[in-house]
């Protein structure tokens, strides 16, 4: 008889929304060795939470994230929240025994990160597992690109070249919201998106950065205030507010095995909705990647001979590809909820067997450590600033 | 209190996945005015079908998909069997005032779909609805591509061509299955992918073909048989059997407005998976779609000036979209699967509602008759035959 | 010492430009057996072709292309003028001892080009040499993809789908011109462009088309005339013409190796310009070529591990390609002209050698037949009709 | 009557005979004011200036650059010698009253750039011309782009971002060079192929780079010496010798109308020939441009309402684009070289007219003080380094 994994999600927004799909689509996919309940949605607001655990499928609310770490029908806290609430809550499930996985980026700073690697690494020794949630290493593509990495198929790594490009505030007068504002968010384009592709370049190469020369900008530094408080509609009310978070960073870096690194993030690339763009050079092939078109890889192999080498376009959707065997036939696309799902199946299984999943918060933490890198330099003339 | 809607699935292969997880999920993305209820799973190995249920999300199972049109619980049927089983199955549970979705095609002769669209429209005279499952009509993409030509942004069709290619027979050595047995599958790719292009080019013009010349073609005769008989695992057992549907199937068409049109169907498209290409060119307008990239929709305006015309690449991920809107914030891609929980969406919707849902069987009957117009004219030195 | 071949061109609009380029260039890049004059250039209206010849490089005039033949420094005769005057001028030309290079289609009828594949064969026996101007082979793409096929490298071929897509007359308002009348250009689409595909795609696989199945279509019977006779501005003036020639033709074909075709001719396609658009499938590889993007061949190489198999987009422009190595260094692409330098190239290097060059007069009469074979099913109900 | 233009060419490499065939062809599609004449080619070696001469289509040779300066056959010297001697031979061209063209980039120190740039100045009250060869301005698509950012279509301009991608030495066995050596060469990647992405992003954006924050990378720091001395041919001889410029560069910059500028330089990005890719994102639109397709520009229109809008590709090859109506009907893609006869037209032009080109070298020395901020910053930790 399979074990049941009681789940507590704090938090009912856009990720808890795309928690709550992975949570429910899990087990009809993959053979799973626990089976996962959705017990208990928190959030702070009685009513509103009540209507999203009906919408999200969750059995029964909580308004106090505390008590659902003291359920005993709860085996795993999903933390969903604000970064500036991500330190306090994982620690408090992870000294309750409640294994964590927590959305990226792990904190608002390096020192509350600090603190959550400690905790993991204490609740590891007792058994209790965490992970951080940099879902885009699931995408079947990526995980392709870092197989190639890991066999060898790009030889040494001379370069990276990494995109996230966005443009929901690419509007001057698009309202006021707290991703803008620097205590709830702690920052702006850079943790928020520039987190992302820190941690897929890395993952892929299976190298770290070791430096890093950057520049943050503000393009609009006042906008309207929202119609209503909190609303994300898009629509502006009265008055304005400073904006006090970067729209956009750019930032040179350097890996620990020499490769030269570029690096954007920015909500202001006109026409680029989600544009998670990576392209890694090797001296014996080279890799792209967009998460425009996710279900592709290309990769060019440099043993091929000149006259019939070329980028190749893997369509990522064959038996042979990572996760690709347990949805559909070859050729049958996935989407962005798709990485989510495999997550779920990646932590459940390592709960499973005993085992440490990743990304951990170390490597959270480490990811902090390069954003906080970033910060420095912008503020001291772009100085190369060690990791 | 939202009223429910007991469903009755009868298969459980790669249709009845795809079904069941779209009647699992629509729920929690749309505001549906019936609430489905996935009561009852149907088919005809006990210990099998008990698995796939509990794999699936399915409350109670029967081995008789004649008991599931006897029970009280079941007010819709979802008929996910191979073709040769539809007519009978819909038309009976038409007939028991069951509400019925019918994968596509809708049967394996135009006799069959004859009678099943006259129990349909005896049923609809009832309150009883029926859909047939060209479920690509949902992709959002498809749905952007027939509001611009609704729109007029096309203006006059001057041409269509459409391509369904898969590669999953092209190695001569690929096993029997019973998709290439006629008596089975009704046809090859013909009825099994081409299909789908003559829906969606009808659907997306607004227009029917009113004649076709054709070619069908088996390129291997003789295959091995696979290793376990039923098996689709693609490995050879002992001794071979005969194809006896088309490998492929290609033709000439007119559409009823005057456009000329070029049909591709086939499974010997080495490279290409599951790539629905289509293209429209009309006078003021032309649109381009691959299923390989199925967030995309290519559009060229020919009212812009000459110096800055061309090919837009909308990518179809927008709030302002067809079905997007539901499920993530802009640029977060949809995969295959998306397509058949807005095909639950738009049937719930119109039973509740008391309207008929389209595609009706009329429309599958309709398909049915190109499908045969083609076998007829192959047979007849490719002569034009009108539909 | 290089001998010299002297050249005389007869027509001077847009193939006679490309091709006074290519006879100017090719000296330049390529190491020729002999030295190509720009001899004489003969047009009937005395002041244009004196003003043509000072601004395409020519040495001197002649207002009767008779003339042409009966010069004693005239070694070969380039006809650059509409499709009714091949006939007349290349045989006169081939009888009077002067190497032929013609512009396709070979003729208007196919009783013409029998008539000069005849004189051609005589010729030859004489060692005066043919060729006809299907300048597309020499695309080093092309040229690419033919060497794959040939090596085997996509095994048997399984499907062929061509297109040669453009636009210039979709609006009903763009006036008349001669090339809309059957007198004088034979035929509309389908010779003009529609030619090309069926040479290119012979070429390339080394097969030719059996038979075929077709549809032709004027879809805007009556134009505008131009402002001024014969002007190709673009501008209408008064009156109205009718078109009495193709606006686009379709048709299913089969290659003697059993592959299956659809072709596509058409100057409807709004959005397209000049997009020759060419896809070979076979049982070891796949290949797909736009002229839209002329400098790349797409490869889809079949024995590749389905985990890293991809269509390969190789960028033909590097020395290893066909025609490559005598232009600029690897990255740099050619343009449209270059084909007709590589053109002028082969037919100098064979006439050099005592070889006969290709495409010959009767592969130019091949396609003729496959042209009338498509103007005769169409004629009859899309009978299939043999070639 | 036309007045002629004595060319005299120093140099008869790579650029040598893009020169060359510029020089020839442009007459021959565009009504020149004046008519150029390939009056002598210079270089050092006496046979080969010969052959070369014979090959190119020059009237005359000298062994002596200086001799060419005192020929009054002469108007205008061309300078494609490697950039150690650009100084020296333009200033003397200059000073003796001959136009100059000069390859980029225009010298290999700030300090030579501005004697040029003092000389130019100079020469310009005297009615003697010069102008710098960064020759990809000229490009349709190119042209198109600094066209729309005019316009205001893009609005401001908020990211930049632009990379310029080969891999002739991505293998550490590819030999020696005069390109990989300080003291011939300058710099490696950055100024060979970085100052064209330099310059390129300026005269789309209108704007110039005020500071730059810069890291400078040599992979292979020994190489095998090429088989003969000054060899380019790639194979090895016996013995090693040391890069002494930059393998690759990566620099982040500012432009002065506040844009945030990524740029990327290298000889080491496997599997791109010769990518040069651009691009742009602004308040009101976007552009992106890729060089392994240049006839194609992306354009981005914010005003378009959020369902229709998408990057469109639009297909440079329209009468009504740059330079495009002067060579083939629409649709006919131009190649590499043709930038290079766009340039001479401009020149000639400007000349017949008494006004001063562009780029001017005062342009050029403003390039190469970007070239000289990154050199300085990449030794100073990549601190942010003025312009």
């Amino acid at each position: 008889m399979t074990p049941t994994l009681g789940v507590g999600l704090i938090g009912y927004a856009f990720m808890g929304a795309a928690h709550s799909q992975a949570w429910r689509t899990a087990p009809h996919f993959f053979d799973l060795p626990m089976r996962p309940e959705l017990t208990v949605l928190a959030g702070r607001d009685a009513v509103r939470v009540a209507d999203a655990a009906g919408r999200l499928g969750w059995s029964s609310v909580e308004t106090d994230w505390r008590r659902v770490l003291e359920r005993e029908d709860v085996d795993l806290v999903d933390v969903c929240t604000p970064g500036d609430t991500h330190a306090e809550i994982a620690i408090a499930a992870l000294e309750a025994g409640k294994h964590v996985l927590c959305e990226k980026p792990l904190a608002n700073t390096v020192a509350e990160a600090e603190a959550m690697a400690e905790a993991a690494a204490r609740a590891a020794a007792r058994g209790v597992r965490s992970m951080v949630g940099f879902t885009y290493r699931r995408v079947p593509a990526i995980g392709l690109a870092r197989q190639l990495v890991a066999e060898g198929r790009l030889g040494d790594i001379r370069h990276v070249r990494a995109q996230y490009l966005q443009d929901w505030i690419a509007d001057p007068q698009a309202p006021m919201s707290w991703r803008l504002e620097k205590d709830k968010a702690g920052s702006g384009a850079l943790g928020d998106i520039g987190a992302h592709i820190v941690d897929l370049t890395q993952h892929i190469t299976g190298q770290r950065l070791t430096g890093v020369s950057a520049l943050l900008e503000t393009f609009v530094e006042e906008r309207p205030l929202p119609a209503s408080e909190g609303s994300l509609s898009g629509v502006a009310g009265q008055g304005t507010g400073t904006v006090t978070v970067d729209d956009a960073a750019v930032f040179l870096g350097r890996f620990d095995g020499g490769a030269l690194a570029t690096f954007e993030a920015t909500r202001f690339a006109l026409g680029r909705k989600n544009a998670i763009r990576i392209e890694v050079n090797g001296s014996r092939g080279s890799l792209a990647f967009d998460f425009e078109d996710m279900n592709v890889l290309h990769f060019f192999d440099g043993d091929e001979p000149a006259a019939t080498a070329g980028f190749r376009r893997i369509v990522v959707t064959e038996p042979e590809h990572p996760y690709v065997g347990a949805w559909w036939p070859a050729g049958h696309g996935l989407g962005y909820e798709h990485g989510f799902t495999h997550q779920v199946v990646d932590l459940v299984t390592a709960i499973a067997k005993g085992e440490d999943p990743t990304p951990s918060f170390a490597e959270g933490l480490q990811v902090q450590r390069v954003l906080d890198a970033v910060e420095r330099s912008a503020a001291e003339r772009s100085v190369w600033t060690e990791i």
